[in-house]
């Protein structure tokens, strides 16, 4: 390769844990040495040579403004819809209540499908495309899996969705609509994930589960990316992230460490705290262990769906992004989590996901603690929009007949 | 007021039919000579000297960064939720089942709760806090009164919120979660109107409905100033609307006349078509008699509820934008925008609201019709999300048991 400009940086593929190396311009599924992740890596030298923040200010407010650091090697394959570069806002009421007086929320409910997994699927199908595969399967909670059929659809690649009967019901339509084969499974995702591993070695489906290809993992990672140009560039004190796969918290430190490499933030290290619910939470279990890994959790249930993960295959990556970042990990209950979604809707107007709930209840546990000061800047992620879960909220307005005085004062 | 930047160059209000004058910094409802809606006007010399379409590239990419031409006087003033800027994105595997060779969506469902609704609201709300409102009142077929319902949350302002009881469930859960008081009515948007017209004269609300104060309008322009800076500062040959109160049909018109009075796009004018469901079509009724103004439609009904609007108080306006841009009005039955949902969700991924599937309908008889050909530009305005719409999907996949194997070949 020459010294020029060109549209992607990807190097090679290099193992999350035992760091064997491999070819990135093939399809490539866990490391076959150790059976872990494998993270793509980037020839950042050329990076910082070729390209720096400034340059990012002129492009389209999609997640493709960071293609240098993305493993899409032509426009061409992009698979888009325009993703990326969600707001970041403050959020005044919720954190005068809570006792935060610099409160923000990155609100990745305005993604198509109205969650987070837009990101992964954006980068990980476009990669898939440009790598010519033609058929994915993958275990979901839901929303994973209607991100991953509407851009298996624009892309004209086949999709098989397993997911469980719990799951929040209007991603079965957005998996049926555009033509995915969808499965229900009257279980867990880790059992919908054997099941989709027993269908990829015997009928030739590319495994597109969390982190057993590398590039859902990238499209997550523009989450850090942004957060830091909304910034101007540097990090704030503390992120908390909803935590099932753990995908968007690992792929927020990859972020940072590319950009501390790169010096396009300083040396500064947010502080990342993985938020479980009381009923999951093998995370948080790990850290109070000060373990390098998780063990699965038994009887898993949460009303935020999202994060109901009993054991991730990222959870080495995950706890050592805690621990590297003098972070922590935190478990809330349901009703706690459901209360902050209350709160943040009257004080901020927001109507957000169970999983973002989650963090806002989390963080007004860590304030009561003293982990988090008045002065802390707090950045929550919340992963996706409240309208995808209806059943959260129970309302039974009264109704009127036609010609009826509305009885307020 | 000197010749220096200031924010907004708001400088009266214009009654839309009998062009009566009004002061713009109080509080103003419906024209006092005519009962007509007012519209905001800018002191267009001004904005054309102090600002350009180069100044707008390095803001932030919501709506705005338009602010010189919104209504808002001050920064402090905006309650947002960083809306605006959603994506341009090409359609070609609905354009090449439906023979439209440029077929383009801009997709309003990347926007706060899920609908263009937020665009109104955005700019609505904020002007009403800076004018100093504490209550308002609406009617609404549920999208636009769970915008307000959150902008108003956000705002601190009170909010009275009447809708149909068919209206997207979903609504109800964002109204109530946010603090609205919230009324169902046994019948249409226009009963529900009655009603919230007695409880503002009665009670002291500020009347938010459709166009009964001048700015919600702004907000909605902005889609049009937001299709000309995406492409590049010109129009395309065609934009089909689905239209209810046809504020943002209107709002894209007044779009283009303001940036061509300040000389941003040409003299071409893209055909305004107003696309409307079999069951409920009073603006397509009015443009075949070619009349200026609708009649009340009876016994409206239609699945694609948005649109659910028997007599719009902007239906002359409406009406002039379609006539003035040589555009034309065009219904279609449920079975067919229901069958254009799919198509485009096949085709191309999405998964669009019925109302956004009722212009790709359209779309599809215009071009049968020869109305369209096949090298027009055709850009189609999907007003939200089709995840608020879960219903529209009838979907029952397989059940399956822990340990089964997937029966796919």
């Amino acid at each position: 390769m020459g010294s020029g400009k060109v549209y992607s940086y990807l190097d090679h593929l290099e193992c999350g844990r035992c760091n064997a190396r491999f070819a990135a311009d093939v399809v490539q599924g866990l490391c076959t040495v150790c059976g872990s992740p494998l993270l793509a890596r980037y020839d950042l030298d050329r990076v910082g040579a070729n390209c720096s923040p400034s340059e990012f200010v002129g492009r389209s407010p999609d997640l493709w403004r960071y293609h240098e650091l993305l493993p899409v090697r032509s426009p061409d394959s992009k698979v888009s819809f325009g993703e990326g570069m969600t707001p970041l806002i403050p959020m005044p009421g919720t954190g005068s209540v809570m006792g935060l007086g610099r409160l923000f929320m990155k609100d990745e409910g305005l993604l198509p499908g109205g969650t987070f997994k837009a990101r992964g699927a954006a980068v990980g199908v476009s990669r898939a495309k440009e790598l010519g595969i033609k058929r994915i399967a993958m275990p979901t909670n839901g929303n994973a899996g209607a991100a991953w059929a509407a851009y298996a659809a624009r892309a004209g690649i086949e999709a098989l969705i397993v997911m469980p009967t719990d799951a929040p019901s209007v991603t079965r339509a957005e998996c049926a609509l555009t033509g995915a084969q969808l499965f229900l499974v009257d279980g867990l995702i880790s059992d919908a994930g054997k099941m989709v591993a027993e269908a990829v070695s015997a009928r030739g489906y590319s495994d597109a589960s969390t982190l057993k290809e590398p590039y859902r993992l990238e499209g997550k990672k523009t989450m850090g990316l942004e957060i830091f140009e909304q910034l101007g560039w540097r990090v704030p004190d503390v992120i908390l992230y909803p935590t099932g796969g753990g995908v968007g918290l690992i792929g927020i430190y990859k972020a940072l460490l590319e950009c501390q490499q790169l010096g396009w933030v300083g040396d500064k290290l947010p502080r990342l705290v993985s938020v479980q619910a009381s009923g999951c939470a093998p995370i948080v279990r790990a850290w109070e262990d000060r373990a390098s890994e998780s063990t699965m959790w038994e009887d898993a249930s949460t009303v935020a769906f999202g994060i109901t993960v009993p054991k991730a295959l990222g959870d080495f990556l995950i706890l050592d992004a805690i621990y590297k970042t003098d972070g922590c990990a935190i478990a809330v209950d349901d009703d706690d989590l459901l209360d902050a979604q209350g709160v943040v809707a009257r004080n901020d107007g927001a109507f957000i996901c169970p999983e973002g709930a989650a963090c806002f209840a989390a963080a007004r546990s860590l304030r009561a603690s003293g982990w988090l000061s008045e002065s802390d800047e707090v950045l929550i992620i919340n992963t996706g929009t409240g309208i995808k879960y209806p059943d959260t909220v129970s309302v039974s307005p009264p109704v009127l007949q036609v010609g009826d005085t509305i009885p307020v004062g």
